[in-house]
Formats: structure tokens, sequence, C-alpha cells
């Protein structure tokens, strides 16, 4: 047995993205106490500038965790995606002190949601029984002039709720700004991603989703200062562990997922890049700085290629456009389970990636542990057949 | 054990929907020859009145059937509800020959689809490789003017689209027309579902079903004259079987699927109304004829409280007004495997059910008969305690 991959590199400005919860919980109380709102989201399409902008603070509230999914079967079906369920159970949980809960779900004033899927949009209906829920509505057509001035108007609404939650006018000047601060952060993370390029990338998935699950729960300062201090230790840096250069592609990985990069990576893979919201996606487009600034936001937002978007071509490009640019040997296509936006979509990425000599491996699964040992077979038998 | 309970009130004016499925094939059949489109359609928020007034006709293809769901799971998850799989298969298996379909699946030069779900929108994308596939979408914030605005920028596009494929120009005065006829097929319906107010209802909910599962796969002037002929009928008529008043809500039941309501009438009960796509959802509403007629068949439709509609508060509010006008003894709610929208939304009416004093009992099930015994057992005790 290889040792697990995560300590393989020993990059040492990691151990501030380990550290980052506390730190962070804090840093929100203290916010709070000083007057501050806080909001909690749930995915990329709640654009954070227009959050910042409004002087608040938001810190995600996606849970990967398996331990609040009990309480959140008690409102929601058991067959709905286990992403939903755990955030579900530890908002709720937070809110009513009936489960555990990290902390951080305790300390939001509002959670804005947005109708990216069924699951999630008519959880968010339960949850305004337990605390304040705004909804962004979202076009599912992605490129027409209608969808994006309907999805322009949901953004002005929702600038103008955060206006009334903080009591803060939210100005062109200061949404320009925000729009540059998330820029850089999006480069950043663009450099970060491409020292995965390398022939032995210097940083595993493991290592890089301890920064990519952090990314929309620390700050914007907190994630910079870390990001750029770990884009410094990996400069010039070669020489990681080899192995079958893999894809992960699908469905978000939240904070305490990490069932499957395990798996992949002590099987001795190298998983090379996220086409994911935990992945890519997150940081893919720029905002353009030169554009009025909430169409420019509405404009970049849109392009975020989720399966909830109809068709969805832009996701499959991107996935041949990375296999390309990271070399990828074969992909693991990964879907929460009953997820039916990527599970359906899957056929069409199958199908490109054939026609592309690309092997892929389909994985569905949830949070529990009950099929490690099925998915180490799978992801074995998946890893000898590209070697 | 009582007869099935669809023989029960010998109505001889039901033989024509019984016999109606060879009849419309022909005729649709007929038009094609002779030069005109027929669309296949899978919701009620694809307005017919634009299909109409475009000179198409119009078929449903919302598959109701278990064997041509095997087929349907060569492309689409397992978990996906058995409607969208069986009516995926039909088309396929229409198309290719692959597998069984039943002939009206053969006939559409185009399918209409809409972003309802996230299981139907997606799926729409796989059709497609098989057929024409033109998606209307859908805001699923029901009551902005913004929303408003984008589903009317919806039907503009869509009736460009029907412009295109029949070569003909919709006028506002064939759309009036349109309204009109539409309008005169939902009194008509509304007064059909009047005679079960009754408290010993001439019609039972699996008669209903014979004519509700016809409603959007018969011509309008067909289905007009068979429920004009039904209701002649049923006036004046009294003395139904007795037994408690129970309302289907939820998931539509597309022809082939009679399960839950033959054993809940097998069972002793009477099925009064269906809260449903399938039921009053279908004529609820009728579109103002004062307002220009695209505009009023936006306002119109987008009122149709489907779960995909978040919050979906109208919704419950028909649920407890339907509960009193049919004075309603218990609720089934009835929700297709895996449907994420009225699997949640189910809290929320049981909820608002449990406020009012009415009883409701929850199934989740598919098209397959292996559940039937289990289904008797829960129904038999869920009647027992409402007598």
């Amino acid at each position: 047995m290889t040792p697990p991959a995560d300590a393989i590199n020993s990059l040492k400005s990691l151990d501030f993205f380990k550290q980052a919860y506390r730190m962070r919980v804090d840093d929100l109380l203290a916010q709070r106490k000083a007057g501050k709102k806080v909001v909690g989201t749930f995915c990329l399409f709640v654009p954070d500038e227009i959050i910042f902008a409004a002087g608040a603070d938001r810190v995600v509230l996606c849970g990967g965790k398996v331990d609040t999914i009990p309480l959140g079967e008690q409102y929601l079906p058991r067959n709905v995606c286990p992403l939903i369920k755990s955030s579900f159970g530890s908002v709720v949980g937070g809110c009513t002190g009936k489960g555990e809960a990290c902390p951080h779900f305790g300390v939001v004033d509002a959670v804005i949601g947005e109708s990216t899927c069924d699951g999630k949009k008519k959880m968010f209906e339960l949850m305004q029984q337990f605390i304040p829920t705004y909804l962004i509505d979202l076009p599912q057509k992605p490129d027409t002039p209608a969808a994006r001035q309907y999805y322009l108007s949901e953004l002005e609404a929702f600038q103008e709720y955060m206006e009334r939650l903080t009591g803060n006018k939210v100005t062109d000047e200061r949404l320009r700004e925000e729009i540059r601060n998330g820029n850089e952060l999006r480069k950043l993370m663009q450099r970060l991603f491409n020292y995965r390029k390398a022939a032995r990338p210097p940083i595993t998935g493991l290592e890089i989703l301890q920064v990519t699950q952090r990314q929309l729960f620390l700050s914007p300062g907190q994630l910079k200062a870390g990001v750029a201090r770990l884009c410094d230790e990996l400069e010039g840096r070669t020489g990681g562990p080899s192995g079958p250069r893999i894809m992960i592609s699908g469905c978000p990985m939240s904070a305490g997922n990490v069932k499957v990069p395990r798996i992949v990576e002590e099987r001795g893979a190298v998983i090379v890049v996220e086409e994911s919201c935990t992945g890519t996606r997150a940081f893919d487009n720029l905002v353009d700085e030169t554009k009025p600034p909430l169409e420019a936001l509405a404009e970049r937002y849109l392009q975020i290629p989720c399966s909830c978007m109809t068709p969805n071509d832009r996701r499959i490009d991107r996935i041949l456009a990375l296999a390309k640019e990271y070399r990828v040997d074969g992909v693991v296509h990964y879907s929460l389970q009953s997820c039916h936006g990527y599970n359906v979509e899957k056929f069409k990425v199958q199908q490109a990636l054939r026609e592309a000599g690309i092997p892929m491996l389909a994985i569905e699964t949830d949070y529990s542990t009950s099929d490690v040992e099925q998915l180490r077979v799978r992801i074995d038998a998946f890893l000898e057949m590209l070697a």
C-alpha cells in the first residue's frame, strides 16, 4: 500500500488551509459582533462581488459531511443528493441546536439560494422556515439575450436585497473594485492549477482540494494570501508522484468529502485537474472589467458550464480542452447520487470522450463509506486499463 | 373483493375514450400525409394555443407504460423518474425501430420540450439526437414581472419556431380564436369535474382518468365532443359508489399508469378530484381573452402550480380549496420515484394538510407492479383511519 497521497509533497504552505477553519469562524463571529452581515451561499452562480460590494461577507454552506444527513432526512426525501441533505441538516442543526453542525452554519444572517437544481431549489423553501432565505432565479438556456436580461434583472433584485440587508448602497465603483479583486483571485487560482500541467505535478489532487474546498469559505483576502504563498512554494518545484493523469469531472466535492479522490490517488494515479465547481468552473472566466459592472457579472456567471444549463456544450468543450492542456490519460466522471443533471449529462460527456479516445469511468456515489471497497476495485481496473 | 371500480358506473360515453387511441393515430397519420406538422409535447407549460394557431397539431408523449423503460435506461440513469424513462424509451423506440413503442410516438415532426425539471430538461438534449427538439425555458419564480417578461420572450421565440416549422404566420387573430377554444374546453372540463362534488359521484377516479389521460392526446375537437357527451350522460345522474372521498395530489399519471388510483378505488374509496397535471392543473385557470394574446398566455400558464415553481404556495392554497369544494376526507400525495420537485414539496403539503386537519398518505412509486401488495396494505390502513 502506498502512503496517502496527500502527504507526499509535504507542502508547508498547506498548513494554513488545514488550520484555516477555526480562524475563519472566529473572524466571522468577530465581524458579526461588529455589525457586519454574513450570508451563506451554496453555488457559484451567486456573485460574491455583489455581496462584498454591499459590505457583507459570505461563507459557503455546502455540506460534505455524512453526519448531518440523518437530520436532513427528517425533512427531505432520502433519495435527494447527499450535498443537499448534508447542507440542510447542518443549517437546521446550526439554527435549532437539534443536531451537530459545524459552527459556521450558525453564523449567517441569511441564506442566498438559487434555482440551479430541483432538489436545492425546493430545499431552500424548507430552509426559509429556519432562516431568512433569498432565492436568485436562473435561466437555464444560457445563450439567448433574453436569458441574460432575465439573469441581470435577478442580479439587480439581489443587489437590492443585499442593500436592504446591510443598509449599504452598492455603487458601481464598489462593484468595479470587487470585480477587479475577484479577477485577481481567479488569475491566482489559474496560476495554481498551471503547476499541475508539469510532467510530475508538484501538488496532488488531494492537496489541491484542501485549497478549493476553502475557496468560498475563506475571505478573498485570506484565500489570496494562502494561494500566493502556495504558488511561491510550488514555483520551480518538480518531481511529485507519477502515475496515470486523471481528470475529475462532474459534481462539486464540498469540505468533508474526499472519498473518490483519496481512492484514486491511493491507487497510484495523480489527479491533475478537476472540471467541477470545486475546480476550474470557479475561476475559468474573468469578468469583463470594461463593461457596466452588473452586466459584466451577468455575462460571466451565465457562462459557468453547470449541468443545469441546456444544452451545456460549453462543459463538453471545456472537458476536451482541459484534457489536452493537462495531458489527461483518463477521466473519472463523478456525480452525487440522484443528481439528475450530471447523471443524465454523463451520457454526452461519455460520447465526446469516446470520440476523442479518452477513457472514462463513471462513478455515482454518496458520502457513506459503504461503497469504498467496490470503488477501489473499479478504480483499480480503470487505472490498469490506462497503464 | 369489490368489482373493479372502473366498471361500476357503466358510462356509455366513455366507450369513445376507450376507442379513441386508434382513431387519433389514424387521424394524425392522415394529417401528416396532407402536409400538416405534428409536434410532441410533455407538459402543460407548452401552450397548445400557439401550436394550433400555427396550423400544426400536437400529441402528448408522456409515457405511462413500463415496457419502454428498459430501452430508456440504455441512455438514462436508472434513478430518474419512470415517466422520463418511459417517454424517452418510447420516442427512441418509435424513431429507431429499436424497441416497441405506441405508434403515436413515431408520428411527430418535432418535440417541444421545456425546462420544468432537471431530468426532463437534460433528457431533451439526448432526444435531440433522435428527433428535432425545441426547448422552452421556464422561469421558476412565477410572480415577478421579470419572470413573466422572460417567459413571454420564450413564447415569442417558440411562436417563431412554430412559424418556421409550419411555414404559417401566427396572427393575433388566430391566437385569439385558439384562446377562446382553449377556454371553452377548460370550462367543459370544469363542468365534468363538478359532477364529482355530488354526495355519491356518478363517475369514479378511474373513469375520469380515461378522459384526462387523453386530454392532450386527442384533438381539441375530439376531446370537446367526447367530454360534452359524457357531461350530458352525467347530468342529473346520482348514486355512484360511496366510500371515503379521496384527493390525489402530485405527479401526473400518463396513459398506461393507473396503479395507485386502481388500488385506492378497489379498496373501497372514491377519488373525487386530482390536483395534478392530469387533473385540475390542466384547466383550472382561463386565459384572459381581453389582453394581448401572447401576454395573456404567458400570464395564465405561469400560474400553473407545478412543483418546479418556487415558492409554490399556489399549489398548497389550491389543495386546501379543492379539499373543501370536493369535501375530501383524505389526500393521497402521489409522486413518481426520484421526482425531487414533488418529493421535497410533499413536506409543505403535509404541513398545510395537518394544520387543516386533513389526513395525508404519501406514496412514491414507479410503474412496476412490485410494490402493489405493499401499497394495498398501506392504502387499506389509511382508508380505515378515515372511516
